[in-house]
C-alpha cells in the first residue's frame, strides 16, 4: 500500500478517531486468528454505520486497498484475517451492533452485523425465542452469515441459510454500493434470491452490515444421554431409531471418540468421566431431545420421555445400544464444547472440518484410522462431530516437536483425499473458505464451477475484499 | 424458427421418436397452462436421461432455439408454457422419472426432476418418510425446485430450499455443460453454494434434471382445529400463542375469508359448513399440530393436547379467541383445498399470490379490501392464505362479463403496489416469476438487482430457457 499516511488520513475522515486503528499494538489482535493463523494489517477500519461501510468500502476499491471483513474472529480456517503481506486493511465488523428491533409477531429480529451470538441470544431470552446455533465459539452475525454456521444442534435447526430472510450488503465496487435485501418475508420467489450469495461465500462478494434472521422457541425441556454403540454399524441404527421416536425433538445426535473424551478429562480436572470407574469406550454418542414449551402436568416430563425412548432402543433387534449413561445435559455439554481445546492442551492439533452422507461417518473413521496407523504412526485420531448431521471435526493430534506439527500437509492431503475423493464427503462442512484450506479448494471443486464463482465476483466484486479471492483460483473459461 | 422439419428430425435423432412431439394433438396439453395461459409450441422434446437432455440443450442453444422447461404444468404464472410465437419449444420433464434412490440412514432421496409429488411420496411412506410440501396440485420435482415451492404447512417445514441437498444441471449453452451438484451433503460450505441459483429462478438458469432432497418422518399423529379469532389484531396473538404451546409442532395455520369458504361449500355440495347452523364468519383460522410418531401410552393423544391447547388459549387475556370448531382433519382440509378451485366456479379469478412479514397480513386486508370497495365494487375479496408464513393469496372475483375479466390489469396495478410500497410485501410469495407477473418484476425489482440477475444469466445461460428471460428487463448496469 503506497501513501499509507494520506490513506490512513482519508479513512479517518470517514469513520473518525475511534473508527480507525494504526498503531501494531492496538492491530494485533485483529492479526491473530483463533487457530495457528496470524498476519499483518496495514490497518483496521472499523465503521460504525451502514454509509460509512460504504464509503470505506468504496475509498478503498477506488484505491486499490485489499480489505479482509473480520467478524467475531473466532473462525478457524484463516479466513478473517489479514495475510503476511501487511497491505491488507481489516475491515471490523465490531462497531456495526446496531440496529436490534425484534418483531415479535414476525418470530424475528433485524440486528446489525456486529452482534454477538451471545447477545443476541441474551437479548431474545425474555422472549422465549433463540438464534438455535450451538457452537462452543461466540461469533458475530456477520461473520455466522459469511460461513453458514451449523453448529451441534443443526440436526433440529439447521444452518444459518435456514434463519436468514434478509441481509443488507456493501459491495466492494467503487461506489460501495448498498444491496437492500432486508424484507423480512418467509415467502418471497421474485427471481434471483440474490441474499444467498452472501450467504457461506466468506465476504468475497460483499459485505453483510445487518440481517434479518428468523427466530425459534427457546427450548423449555430437554434431557440428555450418552449412548455406547454396540459397532460401528449400530450408530445408524441408532440415529434412526431415536428419529422415529422423537421426530425433531431430537437436538443433537454428536459423536465423541474415546480419544477425545479421554483428553477433555485428562486437562480439565473439574470434568467427570460420565464412564466411571471404567475409562471411556471407543466411541460414544451425545443425545439430546428438546421441547420449546414448558412442563405441562398432562404430559410426561421430558426426562421420562428420555427413559421411554432409551427402553425401547434397548430391546430392539440385533441390540444396537451397548450402554446409556443418563445425566445432566450440562455436565455432558461441557464435555462435548471443551472437546476442542483439550486437543490443543495436549500437543498440535491438525484439524479436518468434514462433511458426509450420514452412513459414511463411520466407514471413513475406520478407514481413515486404519491408513494413519499405517502411515503416521505418530498421529492420535481424537475425532468428534455431529454424527446426525454427517459432520466430522476429524481431528488429530501429533507431537509439537514432530515433524508433521512443523508441517501437517502430508497428513492433510492423505486425510481430504480420502474423505472427498473416496467417500464423497466435503473438505470443509462448516466453517467455509479460508487461507487455510484454499489449495483444497482449488483441488477438489471442478474448474468449471470455480470459474463461476469467480466470474460472479467479477460482477459484484469488482474491489478485493476477502481473505480468499475466487478468481485467483478460477481459469479463463 | 426456420428449417423446423430438419430440427424436429434432428432432435428426433437425440431423443427417440416418443421423445419428440410435434402434431398439434400432442402439443395442446403442453400448451396450456393451469389458469388461464395459452401458448404454441414448435414442438415438445421429451428427454429421458441426462445425456440426452444436455444433448437437446446444446442443439439448440447452437441453433438459436428457445425452450421453456415444464415440469408437472401445474403453475399459476405462465410459467411453464410456451408464449405465443410458435417459435419455442417445450422441454418437458415427464419421461425425467429416474432414478429413485432412498438412502434410508441419511433421510434423503435422489430422483429424476420429472418424478411427481404423489408418487414420490406414496413410495417414501412405507418408510416412514416423506417430502412435506404439501400443495393442492400435484407438481413434479424439477418445478418444484424451479419455484422453489413452499405450501400450507410451510411453516413447520419449509420450502424446497430448505430440502435441496443436491442437484444435477443442465446449461444451455453450446456444450449442454452438465452440472453435477448431487453429493447429498447437509453440511458442505465449499465457495459459492452454486445450487441456490437454480432454486427459484424458473429455469431461466438451467434445467434440473435431478435432485437430492432431504426428507421428514412422515406425520403419525395429527389434530386440527378451525379458530375464530375475536378481531385482526387477535390474529397474531393466537398464532403467538399456539407457538408458545406446542412450537413447531405447529404444522398450519390458515387464514380463509369467510367469503372464500362460502364458495367453497355454495360449488361443493359434500362439504360441511363446520360453522352450521351458523353462515362462515368473515375470518377463519384452520390450525393443524402434528407428531411424526406413533401415539404412546404415556402421552397424551394429540387430541387432548389440542383440547389443553384450546382450553388455554380461550382463557387469555383479552380473549382473542372468539370460538373454536374441533373436527375431523380430512373434512377441514378438503375444504381448505378447494377453495382455490371454487373461486373459479363462481366468476373470473384475480388471483394474487402475495407474502408480508406476518403482522402486516391482517391490516394489508382490510386496508385492501377498503380500498376495492370504493374504487372496483364489483370486485369480491374471497382470499385464503398462509397467515402463519405471511402469505395471502388474496384472490378476487369478478362477473365473468366485467370489463375488469377482460383486462383486470388496473386490479392488478392496484393491489400489488399496495401490497409491495405500501405493506412491504412480495408480488410473488410461492409460485416465482412467469409471463404473468414479468411487469411487476419490472416494476418492483430495483434496476441493480435485475442488472445482477441478467449478467449471471449471460454467464450461466447463454441460451434462451425458459418462460421469463431476465436479461430482457435488465439494463445496462
Amino acid at each position: 500500500m503506497n501513501d499509507t499516511a494520506s490513506h490512513l488520513d482519508a479513512l479517518r475522515a470517514l469513520v473518525g478517531a475511534r473508527g480507525l486503528l494504526a498503531a501494531p499494538d492496538d492491530l494485533s489482535s485483529y492479526e491473530t486468528g483463533a487457530r495457528y493463523d496470524r498476519g499483518r494489517a496495514a490497518f483496521v477500519v472499523r465503521p460504525a454505520t451502514t454509509a460509512e461501510a460504504s464509503a470505506v468500502m468504496a475509498y478503498c476499491v477506488r484505491h486499490g486497498i485489499g480489505l479482509v471483513p473480520q467478524s467475531g474472529n473466532t473462525g478457524l480456517v484463516a479466513g478473517s484475517t489479514p495475510d503476511a503481506s501487511g497491505g491488507q486493511g481489516v475491515l471490523s465488523l465490531d462497531r456495526l451492533a446496531a440496529p436490534f428491533e425484534i418483531d415479535l409477531a414476525n418470530r424475528s429480529v433485524t440486528v446489525g452485523a456486529g452482534t454477538r451470538l451471545s447477545s443476541l441470544n441474551e437479548r431474545l431470552a425474555p422472549h422465549g425465542l433463540t438464534l438455535p446455533i450451538d457452537l462452543g465459539a461466540d461469533p458475530m452475525i456477520g461473520g455466522m452469515v459469511a460461513t453458514n454456521t451449523g453448529g451441534a444442534r443443526f440436526l433440529r435447526y439447521g444452518d444459518m441459510r435456514r434463519h436468514v430472510l434478509g441481509l443488507e450488503i456493501v459491495l466492494p465496487d467503487e461506489a460501495g454500493t448498498v444491496l437492500d435485501l432486508t424484507r423480512p418475508l418467509r415467502k418471497n420467489n421474485t427471481g434471483l434470491d440474490l441474499k444467498q450469495l452472501f450467504i457461506g461465500t466468506g465476504g468475497a462478494y460483499g459485505l453483510v452490515t445487518r440481517a434479518v434472521l428468523e427466530l425459534r422457541r427457546l427450548p423449555q425441556q430437554s434431557a440428555t444421554a450418552i449412548l455406547v454403540p454396540r459397532d460401528d454399524a449400530a450408530v445408524m441404527e441408532l440415529l434412526v431409531a431415536f428419529e422415529e421416536r422423537v421426530g425433531d425433538h431430537l437436538a443433537a445426535f454428536e459423536g465423541m471418540s474415546g480419544a477425545a473424551v479421554a483428553l477433555a478429562l485428562k486437562h480439565h480436572d473439574r470434568l467427570r468421566n460420565p464412564f466411571a470407574p471404567h475409562p471411556p469406550p471407543p466411541f460414544c454418542i451425545l443425545v439430546e431431545i428438546e421441547r420449546s414449551w414448558a412442563a405441562r402436568q398432562q404430559e410426561p416430563s421430558i426426562d421420562a420421555l428420555m427413559e421411554q425412548v432409551l427402553a425401547e432402543v434397548w430391546t430392539l433387534p440385533g441390540e444396537p445400544l451397548a450402554d446409556a449413561v443418563p445425566g445432566r445435559g450440562a455436565d455432558f455439554w461441557a464435555l462435548r464444547h471443551v472437546l476442542t481445546e483439550s486437543l490443543a492442551a495436549e500437543g498440535r492439533v491438525i484439524a479436518f472440518d468434514l462433511g458426509f452422507a450420514r452412513a459414511a461417518v463411520m466407514p471413513f473413521r475406520r478407514a481413515m484410522a486404519e491408513i494413519l496407523a499405517r502411515e503416521h504412526p505418530e498421529v492420535r485420531v481424537c475425532d468428534f462431530g455431529h454424527v446426525g448431521d454427517g459432520g466430522v471435526h476429524f481431528n488429530l493430534v501429533v507431537p509439537r516437536d514432530s515433524a508433521l506439527a512443523l508441517d501437517p500437509s502430508p497428513v492433510r492431503d492423505l486425510v481430504f483425499g480420502e474423505a472427498v475423493e473416496r467417500f464423497g464427503g466435503s473438505f470443509s462442512a462448516e466453517h467455509a473458505i479460508g487461507r487455510a484450506n484454499q489449495a483444497f479448494y482449488e483441488r477438489f471443486i471442478d474448474p468449471r464451477q470455480r470459474g463461476i464463482a469467480g466470474a460472479i465476483q467479477d460482477l459484484l466484486a469488482p474491489g478485493r475484499l476477502g481473505a480468499v479471492d475466487f478468481r485467483e483460483s478460477a481459469p479463463a473459461s
